[in-house]
């Protein structure tokens, strides 16, 4: 470092993992000067040798790294979410001035970041959470952005992001998103999102393979298919070129040598364990980190196996198989919507519960392109909110209805048969559940409420009537 | 209140609700002269009416109250969770001795429960979490208890909780559960499997109604006859009840008359979300919140019925009825079995993370009388246990297996049936999903990790390998 570097930077970044390197990479493509700050100085040279030719610095001492910030200062955090973003920030605030930005890129819990934007704000600071989405390309080329907080501050930063994000028709993905946390609240529920996506394409490739007995090759074309039509999108496509990926050294399909024991962040836990505080039922999402946790538990599926598929007969082979495709084609759309309605029935009502104030139809707009869940079908979304902002679900705009009704059948056949069969689709069949519940204009849960008031006097509601009744069931 | 009084009572209750007010009456009943607290003068002295001839004593001054103990002083505490229970504490601290116990038998957090049992033992006082099942019935007659924490506490109540407690076969319902929050975490989960068969019954009442088109009367008759053989339980005994219950004023059935709305006080909520970070799939409870949280957007379901119930096709009609119900009977027994078998499972989980030391046979032991999950089945689950204590998985059993075996075509032709004709049976399907999930020896979700790794180089593990490797999956 040397003096004539002093505030030279526009915008600095801790933390330089892939993630927080491409994002400073992608800016200074873009004619901002920026820093970036890691405790560990090959970090810093890489930043320098791989921005070379643009103006980026790598620092490694964070007073040197602050020093060379513009005023106001911008400074943004990719570091791994809870104690770490706190205890950087701690470490931040005696070196920075009141008016300077600090932005939370991670995916901090979205209570987390509550906390922090009232403590900072507090001492004069701006704070705000944004959601990133897009991994390592995407922070390269083009990310989603989810920024929430201090609308001052969005302000000022407003043109490098728009500069950097993902473009969709020309116009970019990122938009204000609204105050205090609601970045972080809307980037886990898209991550809810694509926990549901992920888990309906894994039980796809189930029955493909399990079910219809097809090859690798077979699976390849038709996920290859499949995201030339309607239901293109960016994890189909991922899908479709993981089933063509060889190991270099077996010739293997790369995906085969792989342990069936899936991770996570914890990001859809977030969502669904929120999902229940808000009272707001997203069944995909929940199945889809049940099912992850399930994966762990291979010995305990070993010894089950032993037992309970010794004799598995499967009925699905004698299927047409094209036909049977075709059908499964038309079930994912179904449960792909479905999934989509209750992460969106979620942020509204969490829009609501929180007083985010949150525009739906630009959320889906910048959900287009840049994020792991950008698919054709946001389009749709985008649309169906455009046209009425209050909708209160997304089943009840008229273009989804059609696309539903449409694919209806086919889901009913598809979950239908993998029952029989003994084929495990649990995401598919929860967003067909869901769906015929949604549209019960009456459920049973005057059952429930009756059963409760029973055992433990806990009152029950009268249809056309206020207020509550306790009844002495074992009156006779 | 006299002078001659005092230090008499070797139990008092904070809390004269009809819950605290009955286990006092029940106290009692069995010869312990005993006192109760609450701050309206009408409680206590309804408390002593009722208990009028035993050595039952009302208060609404806490401190004549606690002076009317005997020493050491147990103080049991039946007051709403949350910051009450923190509220009473902090009352009663100044005014009671070390050494004293102090028992808190509501529902509270088991989070909660850790942080007080941390806090009053530094101070010298005995506290321990205990759960409570039966509702006003079993709180007069005989409950099932789950008490957990101090165990020199728990011997000095011992002799009462065991005279208390429900008996079957002449044994106490009731059995020190383990260390910590054990007796409050085993009391949550008791709640959560509740959830599930409440959500059981409420989605088999559903197709009963509208798929097969019985009437109350019928749906009445099935329910006695289920509750006459292998299924019988105490929540199906009520139901059977509540479908013979007359509304006094209109003659019609009460249940007719109510919301189908469910409440919920949290318990299976918590179940759900703890699972979640215990990383143990627990589907039909996880479901079951799901819908009770849909039953309460009732304006949502009457637009989506609109549009999506309009032409209403529903082919179980044309079923035969006797035989249908025989196949829901065992459908019914087979997701009433994943339900218990979840939450065993969730049991051990939690044992293993927070070393609660937990004896399930124990615990099933005591679900057997006296709680709102009592069933015949329980005994089953009791034996399982009995024999293998380590057992990993209920669905392990040889002779739950046969049962499961039994049951299983039967089960998967209900969720195929519901699937293709519309009928809203999520927790049935979810169990049956769970369980051909739980039977595959390998899942799909090498994919899953494959698509973690290709968009976010969160790395993946091969199969006979140590480590964790990273690929760049778009070169060529």
């Amino acid at each position: 470092m040397s003096n004539s570097d002093n505030k030279e930077y526009v915008l600095g970044m801790i933390g330089l993992g892939t993630m927080g390197r491409n994002l400073l990479l992608n800016m200074a493509d873009h004619g901002f000067p920026v820093a970036g700050f890691d405790l560990d100085p090959q970090k810093a040279a890489q930043l320098e040798e791989e921005g070379a030719g643009n103006k980026v610095k790598g620092f490694s001492t964070i007073k040197d790294f602050v020093a060379s910030l513009k005023s106001p200062r911008t400074i943004m955090m990719l570091v791994p979410a809870g104690k770490i973003v706190d205890s950087v920030i701690e470490e931040l605030l005696p070196l920075i001035d009141q008016g300077d930005i600090i932005i939370d890129s991670g995916n901090s819990h979205f209570t987390d970041t509550n906390r922090r934007v009232e403590d900072l704000e507090s001492k004069g600071f701006h704070f705000f959470g944004m959601g990133i989405s897009g991994g390592e390309e995407g922070a390269r080329r083009g990310p989603s952005m989810m920024p929430g907080g201090d609308k001052v501050a969005y302000k000022v930063v407003e043109p490098i992001l728009e500069a950097i994000s993902a473009k969709v028709n020309g116009e970019p993905c990122v938009t204000y998103i609204g105050p205090g946390a609601s970045g972080h609240f809307v980037k886990m529920v898209h991550n809810g999102i694509e926990y549901g996506l992920m888990q309906l394409i894994a039980e796809t490739y189930e029955v493909l393979k399990k079910g219809l007995k097809l090859d690798n090759e077979a699976i390849h074309q038709v996920f290859k298919e499949w995201n030339e039509g309607k239901l293109q999108s960016y994890l189909l496509e991922i899908t479709r070129d993981i089933f063509a990926f060889k190991d270099k050294q077996t010739g293997e399909l790369l995906l085969d040598l792989i342990k069936d024991q899936a991770k996570a962040k914890g990001t859809g836990k977030w969502t669904s364990q929120i999902s229940m505080d808000l009272m707001l039922p997203i069944t995909v999402i929940d199945t889809a980190v049940a099912m992850r946790d399930l994966s762990r538990y291979k010995e305990l599926r070993i010894q089950a196996a032993a037992i309970y598929s010794k004799d598995e007969s499967n009925g699905l082979q004698s299927e047409d198989q094209q036909a049977f495709i075709a059908k499964l084609e038309e079930a994912f759309y179904f449960s792909m919507i479905i999934t989509y309605a209750q992460g969106m029935h979620l942020l509204m009502q969490a829009s609501e519960e929180y007083a985010y104030g949150l525009d739906l139809a630009k959320i889906a707009k910048i959900w287009r392109g840049g994020c792991i869940i950008r698919a054709h079908f946001l389009d749709a979304i985008y649309k169906a909110f455009q046209k009425q902002p209050t909708l209160p679900h997304l089943l009840l705009d008229s273009q989804i209805e059609s696309f539903i009704q449409e694919s209806l059948p086919y889901i009913r056949s598809v979950v239908s048969k993998a029952a029989e069969q003994g084929i495990a689709m649990p995401a598919y069949a929860a967003s067909l559940s869901y769906f015929d519940t949604l549209r019960s204009e009456t459920m049973p849960d005057n059952l429930i409420q009756a059963q409760r008031d029973f055992f433990g006097a806990h009152t029950y509601e009268l249809i056309g009537s206020e207020g509550t009744y306790h009844t002495n069931w074992e009156e006779k």
